[in-house]
């Protein structure tokens, strides 16, 4: 592993966007997208994905200079179309939409079509906290998952995200992929040449498999749950749900069709739809109740979970987002690790545009 | 089993509920939610519950006769105080606000407190249907559920429901507990005196348990992935949603403050809130996109995922909502069967009131 500063990544990413032709604005919000999700720990949606998104640029599947446009809106929500561009500059800006039609009527929601991998849901949800409200990201990804009882790869990881402001405990931020495990995780056991546990993916006939490189031989995730006795059933509804939202009601590709992110892989034929789709949603606190009541039960809601009596008195309970607050205020202090073949991939990157690492 | 009519079942809790002194439109709305349960299925949130219902109301945490406000709104947005109404009656109408407000704005959220138990989650996001809306409907519920690493109870089984139109096909209706398992599967075991599968429930020490009376043994529910492997942590935060949107949001009392359904467990001290709380949804689908367009685009997302390619060809992958369907559709033309000990239970509950099964 090697340590850089949150700002030598910040500043490299920066470089490689601008590089790409994007403006100054934009090349800002995309990079501080990207750079949370290593500084909050979420490895596999950070700079190491740079190589990706550049990749489909080259492939033209991401314009660089999007003009972002409402194409539908009532008082509480707009459709956006998100011009191609890249997703860590439209799921922001369509936030922002949906924060902005909180603030005149309560709440505020956005689905957007013609987009692409927009970084950490989570990033998304977490800008409506400033402003006292609740955040609300998701969005619809390339299938890799398989519903329950199916042989084939029908449904992206379609991650949810919800952020909760609080009074003085950090706020809730809860950040997840609708199957058992995320593709991260994944990845991360195939780099070291590791068996998943039982219940992460199923090989090209379903039956069950701890092959991590399942995927590559036709097999497939499995939604939140594992199998039908477990639930699977839940985790499959959860991932469709997000997929209907991001991309049934916005316009965009759904379901097998949804685009996928490896630049080498082909485009889907007879898409439904225009790109990936996205949903977002803003709800105003004092639209329900008191903001400071509200936030001080939310004080006393986490301390009260963070006490439950736990199995073990070394692993306490934790709260949706905790993990990542203290990764994060450790990694702004002591730098982020990336792994050798991160920096090797990033070091030929910077090559070609002529930034240095 | 014994098997009666819709009508029969309908006409008995109708008369149970005008006996608890509820009025007719109430008795109606209460009944119509109650037998929507047994239609389609879910038994164990059905007749079968209306002893339970009657209990309540004796305890005098049940008022028949509520006066039902909105406490605080915005355009898309109320708080609703049920005044300790039926559940069965309450969330109707907050739903019927959500409605009304999705066709002022685009959408309409209700947060609901001071309520009680509300049937089955589905039935209130179906409402939406018909108005051409996407509905969406949660409940917190008494505590049976331990967070990730914890011993103690602290959630409960807080459904999430769903419901989406279409055109031709069956609407998409998703509505499941944030656990494993639903408590009502346990209770079908507990009856036949059998275990549960590993990752159902743990016992009072926290360790794995396939004892279906584990609850009453100091242990609880497991949330959605079962355990941190398998994403227990993801159900966990779900529940968690559910509980601060319907009870956080709504000034009803929350996580394990949740007022408890059985008549004969003390309510909890110092609760923090109001009875129960709700969540409610709606969200015009020409809000975002002409609605015709949408359901069409439904349409071809059913077909498509009902025609994935399935593991075993007499197993395939269902549509949520899907056996609920076929189940009204067969228990309305043949009756609905109920277990001899719940019809012992209502005939009980007859006598009592004077009215005959």
């Amino acid at each position: 592993m090697k340590v850089y500063t949150y700002t030598q990544l910040y500043n490299f990413a920066f470089d490689i966007f601008i590089k790409m032709g994007c403006n100054v604005p934009h090349a800002t919000t995309a990079t501080t997208v990207l750079l949370n999700a290593d500084a909050r720990g979420i490895d596999s949606h950070g700079i190491a994905r740079l190589v990706g998104y550049v990749r489909l640029w080259e492939a033209e599947r991401i314009n660089a200079n999007p003009q972002i446009k409402i194409i539908h809106e009532t008082p509480s929500t707009a459709t956006v179309d998100g011009d191609a561009g890249l997703g860590l500059v439209v799921a922001p800006h369509a936030m922002q939409i949906a924060i902005d039609k909180a603030k005149q009527c309560g709440t505020g929601w956005v689905s957007v079509q013609n987009s692409n991998h927009f970084g950490i849901a989570g990033y998304h949800a977490m800008m409506a906290l400033q402003e006292d409200m609740i955040g609300i990201a998701m969005t619809n990804a390339s299938a890799l998952v398989a519903p329950t009882f199916g042989m084939e790869k029908m449904l992206g990881t379609n991650p949810i995200a919800v952020a909760i402001p609080t009074k003085n405990e950090q706020p809730f931020v809860a950040d997840f992929a609708t199957t058992t495990a995320a593709n991260g995780k994944l990845e991360l056991l195939q780099r070291k040449n590791l068996d998943t546990p039982i219940g992460w993916v199923q090989d090209k006939d379903g039956n069950e498999s701890t092959n991590a490189h399942a995927l590559k031989h036709g097999g497939a995730l499995l939604p939140l749950g594992s199998d039908r006795e477990h639930g699977s059933h839940k985790g499959y509804a959860l991932g469709s749900i997000v997929d209907i939202f991001s991309a049934v009601l916005s316009g965009a590709s759904y379901g097998p069709w949804a685009p996928p992110f490896p630049a080498y892989v082909p485009m889907p034929q007879n898409m439904p739809g225009k790109g990936l789709g996205h949903f977002f949603g803003a709800m105003r606190i004092d639209a329900f109740r008191p903001a400071d009541d509200f936030k001080q039960h939310m004080d006393n809601w986490i301390s009260r979970f963070k006490n439950t009596k736990p199995i073990d008195a070394n692993n306490p309970v934790l709260i949706p987002g905790q993990p990542e607050f203290e990764m994060e205020k450790e990694r702004m202090a002591n730098g982020i690790p990336l792994f050798e073949s991160v920096v090797e991939e990033l070091k030929v990157l910077g090559e070609k545009f002529g930034v240095v690492l």
